[in-house]
């Protein structure tokens, strides 16, 4: 009888960080080592500030995906540490800056600089952190990875601006939050996954693939944060439970709760988003409204879409550990807090 | 009787800025141009917010030194225009983020952007600027301009957060002084200054000589502000005088005075910039002790020192209207307000 040849099935895909977090260990020590020696200042301030919140546990997700997408196009040089780092610092100054303008109590868990050190201190050292990642940039010297973050900096901050401009806002729509979250999240990490294909001077269409891998995994990272806030099922997460709630934030839970709501429900919303019911008792209606209408889930399915996108952006490079890890990684954006 | 000719005299130096605002003026009409196009965004918010501060009526004398320091070296092309907009950009956004960490009232005379649109927008919209200011930059294409203005921008924030460390610290050296203000405000000068040598491709001599102009311009203009706050006999200034008092700003009127003053006086010194004695009467009592130990006009007389060392370092440069325009105008730094 001939031996039965059973061919080994590709691995069930999983939902996990784990791979993409192996797969750039190494490479992560060398962008933590320029982080930490490009954040230091004669003035002990700014290595004090930037430090409190560069040490407090983030989980560096953007410079990750600058070295994940350098594996998946076979890149073997060292121009992209600084580049991560560069990125970590612009990532870095925009929450500096977030934490003024939403006078946030809490960041990863931890009190917000703008907390212990108070806004001034805060702004200014998000502008430092924000200078240091172009000079980073121009040591690198490439004018295209130059033009492509400084155009996602101004797309930042126009989307920070246009959510700002939405905020207690109960009419904005789907599409608007979209379009602000492409902006203020999905740019960066947009720009982060592209360098990686600038730097190992890939086809145009490679790097349009890199950059939509990011873009699609930074929208559907972003709607499930905007889900965990409201996720009664979900770990307490870093971020103070119930900010955008009491912020009037319009986030895609509201979103989808407001517009299943019956009219004594939306009496409630127009209120809460207003500021007018933003006590524990409010939020914990809030979780509720939303929950009755299913407004998480749907939240993550969008989420699931956008992931998908990400994955199927991924189809032109060859199968291998990184692709696979950055996969799995937007199965996880997806997943998270379940 | 053989005709006497008697040699003309070299015109005697006048302070004006008539004649910088001369040679410029068409240049600054197409830098203008550029400032206006780059500050619109399909964000309403943001060119209502910018566009509040930048038809404010500042003088633009950054992009102005870009502009005068071009026609010195005898540069014939348009690279300037885009390249002084940058600047005035970087200035703009620092004087956005500035007013938000003092909580001024007043800017240029009017309600200060942060009054009328609240500090989140500023924020946001001075980062916004900044990352234009880069992205002009890089359509420029000069990684030599690119390292100047990044590293200036660096340096800028350095100074802004070493000045917060210094306010309300009354023992603040004359030194510590001059090193904040060689970062916060000379350094973008020095810069402004530089870029157009680079920009003709001159000779590292000439490059560093306009970079040493602005500097010291810098320094001067900076030591004159500074003077005016507490200048008796000075018209109204648009910043909203007495500010600098109320905010325990260690500048040179006040750390001269200081030194001077007798154990009464110190006394006073020490509870004002700590901010106990911040009234009209403690202001006006702060304003005649300054005058009583003389300490306005010795710090124009240090404005002196440095205006004349811009002057010099002008020296390699052929004589001419630029030349002649730029000396005025650090001669005017140091007469303003008189």
């Amino acid at each position: 009888m001939a031996a039965q040849i059973v061919p080994l099935p590709r691995k069930q895909p999983e939902a996990s960080i784990e791979p993409m977090l192996a797969i750039t260990a190494s490479g992560m020590n060398q962008v933590n080592q320029v982080i930490l020696d490009r954040m230091q200042s004669e003035i002990p301030l700014i290595p004090a500030l930037a430090g409190h919140l560069i040490s407090g546990g983030g989980k560096r997700l953007r410079p990750m995906l600058t070295l994940a997408g350098a594996q998946l196009v076979g890149y073997n040089g060292t121009r992209h540490y600084k580049l991560a780092a560069a990125v970590e610092f612009i990532h870095t100054a925009t929450l500096l800056h977030d934490d003024v303008v939403d006078g946030s109590d809490l960041r990863r868990g931890k009190a917000a600089a703008n907390i212990i050190f108070g806004n001034p201190a805060t702004v200014l050292v998000g502008d430092f952190l924000f200078s240091r990642a172009f000079e980073l940039m121009v040591e690198d010297g490439s004018l295209k990875v130059l033009k492509i973050l400084s155009g996602a900096s101004a797309i930042i901050a126009e989307g920070e601006v246009d959510q700002l401009t939405a905020q207690r806002k109960i009419e904005t729509s789907e599409e608007r939050y979209l379009q602000i979250i492409r902006a203020k999240t999905a740019a960066l990490f947009a720009a982060a996954s592209r360098i990686s294909a600038v730097v190992a001077e890939c086809s145009e269409d490679e790097e349009r693939a890199l950059d939509e891998y990011g873009r699609n995994l930074g929208v559907a990272f972003q709607l499930v944060d905007d889900a965990l806030d409201y996720d009664a099922d979900a770990a307490q997460m870093g971020k103070d439970r119930g900010d955008d709630f009491r912020e009037g934030k319009m986030t895609l839970p509201v979103i989808l709760a407001y517009a299943r709501g019956d009219e004594e429900e939306r009496i409630f919303w127009r209120a809460a988003i207003m500021g007018h019911r933003s006590s524990d008792e409010d939020l914990a209606h809030a979780v509720t409204l939303i929950a009755k209408h299913g407004a998480v889930e749907e939240t993550r399915e969008r989420a699931r879409h956008f992931a998908a996108r990400a994955i199927n952006a991924l189809a032109c490079f060859p199968d291998g550990k990184a692709r696979q890890a950055m996969e799995q990684a937007a199965r996880f954006a997806v997943a998270r807090g379940y």
